[in-house]
This record gives C-alpha cells, sequence and structure tokens, in this order.
C-alpha cells in the first residue's frame, strides 16, 4: 500500500436519503421530496432509492411515494428504487414506476422480532412471492440486511450469521446485498471481516456498504473495507435519516462527506459534488434543520 | 492485512479539548476548567494539554492559565502541558507548574504570516530562546505543526515542505512533532503520503496526528496513517473548539470518538471510555451546547 492505491477505481453511491433518510424525519411535501430527487439526479447520482410502500400505517412518512414516483422528472441513467414488503407493495410500486425494488431482513433473529415481527426465516419466506413476481417481470430485486455489525438487543452478531442470511437473499435472487450497520456501532477491522466474511458466500462485486454513523466510524468502517474490493456504498444526503425502531440508531453516513472522502482518494463517483452540497441544504431547509454533512457545512460558511 | 492487525498495540492520546478546545469556544470558569481537566485523568488519559500563555489581548479563555494549572490536583502519571509563544510564556507556565511546553510553526508561509505575523523561518528563529531555556530545565518541548494537509489561503501544501518544517522543529530539541490538519480537508491517502513523507526525516515514533473533523475526515485519515506505525493522536473531549484564524475550521477530533474506534481495533489507550464521556458531557453543559462528539450522544441518549 506505498505508492499505489488499494482501493477501487470506482464507487457506485445508493443514494437513500429520499427514503431511508426521509421516513426517519418530519414530514415534508411530496413537491420537496420531487425537488430533491430531482436534485440529486442533477448531482450525477445514478442510483437513488425514491419511495417505500410499506404501510403508510407503519411509516407514514412515505405515504405519498406513489405520487413521489410520478412526480419526478426522470433522469435518463438513472434508477429509481422502492421499498417493497409485499406483493401489494410491490404491485404499487411498479404500477408508480419504480425501476427496481428492495427487500429487507435482518442477521439478528431479536431484530427481526421487533422490526417486523417475524422470525428471519419467515421474513425471508414471504418475500418468496414478491421475488417471483418482480422476476416475471423482469424488476432487479435488491436486499438489505440489517444488525450486521450488532444488534440493540443482542449485541454483537456472528459474521457467520451475517453470511448465511446474505447467501439467502442472494441465492433468492438478490441482485445486490446491502450490508447494513444498523445501529452505527461497528468499527473497521470488524467491518472488513465481516465483509470478508460474506465475500466467501456472495461475489464481492454483488455487495454493498450501509453504514450508520451513530458512532462517527462510518467513514473509516467503509475505507476498512473499500480494500476488500466491494464498491457500492448506501448514503444519505445531509445525513439524513436513521432508523426509528433502534435505540441510539440516528445519522445515516451523509453522502457529501462520504463523496469528499472518495474524491479525495481518487475514486470516481460521477458526482458533482456542489451540486449535491446544494441538494442536501435544501432538503435541510426544508426540514428546518442543520445539514448533518460536515462537508456541507463547511463548504457552505 | 487479513487475520492480523497492522494498527499498533497502544496508542497515547495527547488530550487538548483544555487548551486548543477551550480557547476557541465561549468561556467558562476556571473551576470549570479544573474540574475537566481532573475528570480527564480520572479517565486515565496521561497527557493533557491544560494551558496557554499566549497573551490574553490574543486569547482571553486562557487568561486563567496560571490559576488553572495551581489549581488542578495533580494525578501521578499525568503530565500537563501548557502553550507556549516566547520566553514570557514559557516563564508563567514553568511558574504555574506546567510539565512541558509547546511550540509551533506553519508548513505554510501565508497562514504563518496572518496566524502569527511573521515568516516559517522567523518563528521557528523566535522559538530558539525557549527551547534553550527549557533545555536548561530540563522541560520537554512539543512542536506543532499546522496547515500540514492544506491551507485556507495556500490550499494544497507540498508534504516536502511539511517535512522541513517537521525536521526543523524536530532538529531544534522537540521530543515529538504534532501534525496538524488545521482545516480539516486531508483524506486518508494523502494524510498517509504526509506522514510517510514526514517519516523519511523524523523518525515516525516521534510523530502525532492532530487532525481536525471539519470534514468529517479526521476518524478515517487516522485508521490510514496507524499503518505507518505512529502511534500518538491528539484529540479534544467533546469535539471542543477549533482554529478561530482559519476559514471554515471547527470542530477538533473528539477524543470519544476516536477511542472508541481505537478500541474496536483492539488497541489499548488505557482509558475509562464511560469516564472519558461523562467528562465531554459535563464539560459540554458548562457551554451549553450539545457535545460534538457521536459517541457521547449515542452512549448517553
Amino acid at each position: 500500500m506505498k505508492m499505489t492505491s488499494p482501493y477501487p477505481k470506482k464507487v457506485s453511491i445508493f443514494e437513500v436519503g429520499a427514503r431511508d433518510g426521509l421516513q426517519n424525519e418530519k414530514p415534508v411535501t411530496t413537491q420537496d421530496k420531487i425537488i430533491l430527487i430531482e436534485d440529486l439526479a442533477a448531482a450525477g447520482i445514478k442510483r437513488i432509492e425514491a419511495a417505500s410502500f410499506v404501510s403508510p400505517k407503519w411509516v407514514p412518512q412515505m405515504a405519498d411515494s406513489a405520487d413521489v414516483l410520478h412526480g419526478i422528472t426522470r433522469k435518463t441513467g438513472v434508477t429509481y428504487s422502492a421499498l417493497t414488503p409485499n406483493l401489494k407493495g410491490l404491485e404499487l410500486a411498479l404500477d408508480a414506476g419504480a425501476d427496481e425494488v428492495a427487500i429487507f431482513g435482518a442477521a439478528s433473529e431479536s431484530f427481526s422480532q421487533k422490526n417486523i415481527n417475524c422470525s428471519i426465516e419467515e421474513s425471508i419466506e414471504r418475500f418468496i412471492p414478491v421475488m417471483e413476481q418482480a422476476k416475471a417481470r423482469n424488476i432487479p430485486v435488491r436486499g438489505y440486511v440489517s444488525c450486521t455489525l450488532g444488534c440493540p438487543y443482542e449485541g454483537d452478531i456472528a459474521v457467520s450469521e451475517v453470511a448465511r442470511v446474505s447467501e439467502l437473499l442472494y441465492k433468492m435472487g438478490c441482485y445486490e446485498i446491502s450490508l447494513g450497520d444498523t445501529i452505527g456501532v461497528g468499527t473497521p477491522l470488524n467491518a472488513r471481516r465481516m465483509i470478508e466474511a460474506v465475500a466467501e458466500l456472495v461475489p464481492v462485486e454483488k455487495l454493498a456498504l450501509h453504514f450508520h454513523d451513530t458512532y462517527g466510524q462510518a467513514l473509516a468502517n467503509i475505507l476498512a473495507c473499500l480494500e476488500t474490493g466491494v464498491s457500492v456504498i448506501d448514503s444519505s444526503v445531509a445525513g439524513l435519516g436513521g432508523c426509528p425502531y433502534a435505540k441510539g440508531a440516528s445519522g445515516n453516513l451523509a453522502t457529501e462527506d462520504l463523496v469528499y472522502m472518495l474524491h479525495g482518494l481518487g475514486i470516481e463517483t460521477g458526482i458533482d459534488l456542489t451540486k449535491l452540497v446544494n441538494a442536501g441544504n435544501k432538503i435541510s431547509q426544508a426540514l428546518g434543520r442543520p445539514s448533518g454533512s460536515k462537508v456541507a457545512r463547511a463548504l457552505s460558511e
């Protein structure tokens, strides 16, 4: 590692602010969401999680997801994704024009029970019809695994369990597995070891990092994991959101801070940082709160 | 780097919150400072920058430095340090009982001019009498180099210039050189390359990292640098302070977040994280603002 970079030449950012972010913030208008998503695309982001078709009873912030997907002016080459918990959600997402959908499992039995009221196995079985229907309609399905570096109820999670659940989702047909440090407790070596363990069962190019910054560790953890060859990273503009069900879970990693690091490492992202900062500042204003991105705050002084 | 750790077994934290931190915050009472310093020692920190004998005209927050040093109940094995810009400052620091002192230079000519009103060479010449007097009294002198990863006026700084200034201070007699990313603009690979360049002229075990978190990069930068063998890190409990003269410079790296990462990497610090969090929360309360440490906020929910 003396003179050459051990990192990938390019990283693909999967932007989750408009969904994983905003679902954990106070409500904003449908128009604010549409502007955010269009701004993100204009900044060069190619993969945008734009909607969720979880029941509005559980996540009222996402009740206007169909209107959002219908409302955006689409940019060529950008994928607009939606979270779909079940067949009904899938139908709504496809009717609204989602390009791809996502399903989710946990690496922690307790978290699965408390978060989605069923065991890990049951949660994955429930997604079989979603997967079948998506395949039949040629819609890519992304898989999320939560609690990969720790659980608010169980503490440490065995990497073998993370690898097992990841493999299940991959074998079911998910085209990519996003590994979530849902409560942000990981540190660089254990993050790297987790990725290495999963990469033994799922090709590393099919893995994504989804690390929360609750303990300020997300960028360092990503840096350690980039050396494994993983090159897809989830993040949230302005650090929007977190997880309402997990104690201590606040703050997705801000996309601006990630892009700043990646560009500093000489890694291409295709993203215009200035435009990204402006997009994040605009939605932060709509929320009436400061941006959760340090880069955005430093560049906006 | 597969299974064994590339990192040092132990890291020594040099805690700058009571000086570099508080001099850039609104004033607190002398008693608040004394409590902070005693709390830090009780948490296991062995090296505490406790005072500054810069003119109170320039840094009014530090005008009570002698009272602070006189007021603390000292803990055996802990070093209490003071910043000393000149001979007068040195005398005051030693009269007040400082165990060691610190001098400072910049790697940027423009920053030196704007920050201390003289050239880099002049600033270092001015420290010669301080160094001679300190040596005569057997007082260790630490050297700070600012703007090692960028300057608010000049932008990029050549690593050769950082190495040259570091070597000057080291050859003058500084026992340790603390390399400051004063405006927090560095990213991991350039941080690492800077340390490698300096380590060609100054033994790496004589180097310390002093990285600001203005752009959220400090922990990632430290992680990259730890692989060079450097094992001394400056940080500031609760993320106190910044640099008032540098545009965009806010937020030292929070010691809590650093310790959390180091412990996660299996690196010993000798620090009790819970006690450290309590110390940071107490001074944050005195300042009437939330802690700048994400770990402190997560653990205090």
